[in-house]
């Protein structure tokens, strides 16, 4: 039995939304038109049709002022775009603008701009061109192409997106369990907490050799951001880690030579790091420093970009509400 | 001047690896044959063509056996797969098997299956058929269509992948300064640390509340998870968190009743928690267990899941090289 539920009157916006659920690349196609100008537009409208002979397809708005450069055009280029093309993508989605103007081109079939940086590139001769409802669907005959395997921009619910293959389950092998007390295995805190260690792995054998007991350790560690620092600063920022900073945590660090008292004689309101206290600091950022390039290794930008943005939001779901608004 | 640098003989490997540089989502399509017959199969050559009229298009190979019924079909269903749905997206890709057993399905414009839980879902009426080379254009009007708001999966490079809007730059704000010595608020060591401190907050209150030396508080974090364990590995542990553990470490430890050493009397080899210490680190690992999950909601499972694995491609580039190789 069949549901006749259609949508009537049928919401655009709302058929416009549904679309986005469909995940993009994004790509430049550009031509030549008949007086010899360069003509580009950027497209999601994209996909692949025919492996042998090798075809791909676009639409475009029939409002478009590109429509008769392409209805004629014999040769069109489409571009995907790499990942740090979205300005690009961005220049060539406005209209009227001199997209070219800047740009290095190369000269394709029939002299057409094809652009570099891409992803990947396809040189077409227009083979189809069909009827689409609002749009035009011209079919290319893939006459040449080029992969520059780079990590390309994605597009999706509207957005500017990135899109990361999936490693399969069970092909990343299990971590090194460490330091793993309290963590399942598959969790996030213990993912993050043995990559905190990693990190901190060279600094915390260097601050170790000192004796510090934890609380004297993040003391000391907020002084190698920023000293001298108020001690309600330091002892507002221990509470946030679940630490306090005792009279005798800050005898220790000063009999230990790594920090003097600052302000009024009696009555120190803050601490500075004494210069051997700078020097353990220098050379226990300057590790960390390093370990974070070499964590990054392999690792596309926008990967890393993203692990940034996914990590932020983690960050958010997690820091008490109140914090960081000049409490 | 033309670059007449069309690659010949074509190589249609590349030429499927270049196009693989374009992200996609996934689509199952779906109709009804003449007898009656569910038939589906998987698709990612989908693409929106028209906003008025409403209208889709999706290629076919011309070698498939769902050729006939698409061909001779009134209406078909085009449904953007769910990320969860990439079992369903493999049974629908290959040939031959009863693809819609055991499936709920709802039944559309010209009794068409639909399936259920998928991101969006269109249902068409089949508007043109074009000629595509070694396949067949088919465009549909879209008579009807739902958004399930669900994040999608996604393909590219010939495997599924994850696709996460971006957030556009400057939409993050600042995250709270906390410990975060040494650190670069850029960095990933940064966010790690924070998020680290975060988690830990509560447990490190617990603990902190005894008085614990770095190197006591994370041999007893390892003996949180395991009791007892080994000196030696507790040790081993400790050297690859850049830490070393004392005989007056575990001293301390003994005395402060947490731990009991354990092994023979004159030679101790292992520690094991107290009760106390149990009660302690249950207490502790309830704490970050409850923050895991805080941190991840309102996050796509999706998501969470690229978290990790781009966690896990970090940690690999910072796990000293032996580890875990039982060194």
């Amino acid at each position: 039995m069949a549901i006749e539920n259609t949508v009537e009157p049928f919401d655009k916006g709302a058929f416009r939304s549904a679309l986005g659920a469909f995940a993009t690349g994004v790509t430049i196609v550009t031509t030549r038109d008949a007086e010899g100008n360069d003509i580009g537009l950027t497209a999601n409208s994209f996909n692949s049709v025919s492996l042998s002979p090798p075809m791909v397809l676009w639409s475009l708005d029939k409002n478009s002022l590109s429509l008769k450069a392409f209805s004629e055009a014999r040769y069109f280029a489409v571009h995907i775009l790499a990942d740090h093309q979205q300005p690009l993508s961005d220049r060539f989605a406005r209209r009227g603008e001199d997209k070219f103007s800047g740009l290095t081109l190369e000269r394709g079939h029939g002299d057409i701009p094809l652009l570099e940086g891409c992803a990947a590139r396809f040189e077409c001769k227009t083979a189809f061109k069909y009827e689409g409802g609002d749009h035009e669907i011209f079919v290319g005959e893939v006459v040449n192409f080029r992969n520059f395997n780079k990590p390309p921009l994605a597009f999706l619910g509207g957005k500017y997106a990135v899109a990361v293959p999936r490693v399969p389950a069970g092909a990343v092998p299990a971590e090194r369990t460490e330091t793993e007390g309290s963590f399942s295995r598959n969790s996030l805190s213990y993912l993050v907490s043995n990559l905190h260690y990693l990190f901190e792995r060279e600094s915390r054998k260097i601050m170790g050799e000192q004796g510090l007991s934890l609380s004297q350790f993040y003391a000391i560690s907020q002084l190698g951001n920023e000293s001298p620092l108020a001690l309600s600063v330091i002892r507002d920022n221990l509470r946030f880690a679940g630490l306090d900073l005792s009279t005798e945590d800050t005898d220790a660090l000063v009999q230990k030579g790594l920090v003097s008292r600052a302000g009024e004689a009696d009555h120190p309101t803050a601490l500075d790091l004494t210069e051997r206290g700078r020097n353990l600091m220098v050379r226990s950022s300057a590790v960390i420093k390093a370990l974070d390039e070499d964590a990054q290794v392999g690792i596309p930008y926008s990967e890393m970009q993203l692990l940034h943005q996914l990590l932020k939001k983690v960050l958010r779901n997690l820091v008490p509400p109140g914090v960081g608004k000049n409490e």
